[in-house]
């Protein structure tokens, strides 16, 4: 069974991106052969400065194997080192109808968002169908997000079997993630880098600490029991915190005689310590820079060799070759 | 000065094609650094028979070859043999705005006659900057229909250079075709497949003679004078035989005294003269279907490194790599 997942480049990774999206593709590699892809292509449609690119999808690549990420079980590549999905996106557009694309909510999100109508984001799902397409992917991960665009890339690799014959490319099935962690942000609202409340996944560590020290508390005086519903910080904690830890901290807040800044401080600590051993991984990929380019290139080539074949079945399939 | 042009395999040519397309293209080799590929990417949009395009593909290096196309001083290619234009008609897609897709007569035109509104359609004017801008094309003929699509690769590659610095793209100009040929069909129509009128440019000798002897005449008897405005006769064996013929010819319409079915056998011979040279070539070129082989291959070859070179400059201004 071949899981395929990608993320993009986007920006520095936070919290929210760990729970929500890292941790859980990290997971995919125990339950399959799976294929990790950093998307480089997808991020230009919205990312326009070539360096900030560059660093993003190396800092990607660096934050995936400090995850955990294993390039020995797993193949992990950048999305752009196998141009060749370009060719089969053309190849489904001329299967692709427009009414199918104009369906799409993530365009229309993107667009009200403010960024600009481009041609790259109106042609994401079908670029995404490639994606998952060329390495005859099996099964792929979805959030609520993606659910639509995958149903374009079952739709899209049957129109291609309809009119080219059965075999031509693999259908593949979502897995549907049930419970994605929703993660607050420093403010209570999902963890989110448009809303500015974030905490970084890799950051310094006075900033970062600093970011939780400043979460907003009411001024319940020290002795008094404290709000749990309203907490931002309790939630917060139950990610980094063992059982034990949250459990007192929980019933500090209702027997009261504890204060906020205790509270947040140790949330600081659980968060750091969290981190730690990713933290300690990241900063020896990063020393070595070497290992990165060999691990990208490395997974490159097992990609492009899986891609190949597919490809060479398509063409022959719709008469290029 | 580079010069690109690329013709659609789309079916057998007819008379039309080849004063409209085929010859005017085989005379660019003459005026400066000429560039043609088989546009079988595009023809994908509305050819869905795998067999016919692989045919077509074919037909049209063969019809190329025959018609003059010297292979040692141009460079002939078939687009697929070059896919990294779709990696650049991605890149051209991120700053593509959607509404400039949107105002393109040509999808509205082919959906209008029927064609399945497919997102290849749609996108045709995308890859067909790619085609151009991806060979740093400085001039690209284009016949009425072409303009608004080469005003889309101008203002493509000026985003891209806007965005990415001057010298990332070659900003090509048009060479306006100011009379393009329109060779009338056997109906009096313009000569087109979708008419139903087309004298084939390398059929078979006797139904496409046939073909001729069966154009509509009026019921004027043998020794009275023809009508000249209204003959279908007449235009087109204008294209074929040398003046002295031609006036001949016109003179005894006027004289009187030749019958149609005389005219008309003329014409059919002057028709089957007029390609003999070619049709000869093209028999050589059949009976060695290595050559073919062998030239567009080293036509490829010579496409890749030079697409190569635009692309490196493209992907390290954009930070893909």
């Amino acid at each position: 069974m071949r899981i395929l997942t990608g993320l993009q480049p986007s920006g520095k990774l936070h919290v929210g991106n760990f729970f929500g999206a890292m941790e859980p593709a990290v997971k995919l590699q125990e339950q399959g052969d799976a294929f990790y892809f950093i998307a480089n292509y997808h991020a230009m449609t919205t990312v326009r400065n070539p360096d900030d690119l560059r660093a993003y999808t190396r800092e990607l690549a660096v934050d995936f194997l400090a995850c955990g990420l294993d390039p020995s079980r797993s193949v992990f590549f950048r999305q752009s080192d196998v141009p060749e999905v370009n060719e089969l996106a053309w190849i489904l557009s001329t299967v692709c109808p427009v009414s199918l694309l104009e369906k799409c909510h993530s365009y229309k999100d993107k667009t009200a968002k403010g960024f600009t109508p481009n041609h790259g984001l109106f042609a994401y799902p079908v670029l995404m169908a490639a994606d998952i397409l060329l390495y005859d992917a099996n099964q792929v991960p979805v959030g609520k997000d993606q659910k639509q665009h995958l149903e374009v890339t079952r739709d899209l690799a049957g129109k291609i079997n309809e009119a080219y014959g059965e075999d031509t490319l693999v259908v593949p099935e979502p897995i549907i993630r049930e419970s994605v962690a929703v993660v607050p942000g420093l403010d209570g609202q999902k963890m989110s880098k448009s809303y500015g409340n974030t905490l970084p996944l890799f950051g310094e560590e006075k900033p970062s600490k600093k970011l939780i020290m400043k979460i907003k508390t009411d001024s319940t005086p020290v002795e008094e029991p404290k709000a749990i519903d309203d907490s931002l910080v309790l939630p917060l904690f139950r990610l980094f915190a063992d059982d034990a830890s949250y459990e007192e901290m929980l019933s500090q807040h209702e027997s009261g005689g504890v204060g906020y800044g205790d509270f947040k401080k140790r949330l600081a600590e659980a968060y750091w310590d969290y981190f730690a051993p990713m933290r300690a991984r990241r900063a020896e990929l990063e020393a070595d820079p070497g290992y990165i380019d060999q691990v990208l290139s490395q997974g490159a080539e097992k990609a492009r060799s899986t891609a190949s074949v597919t490809l060479d079945r398509v063409r022959k399939a719709v008469g290029i070759v």
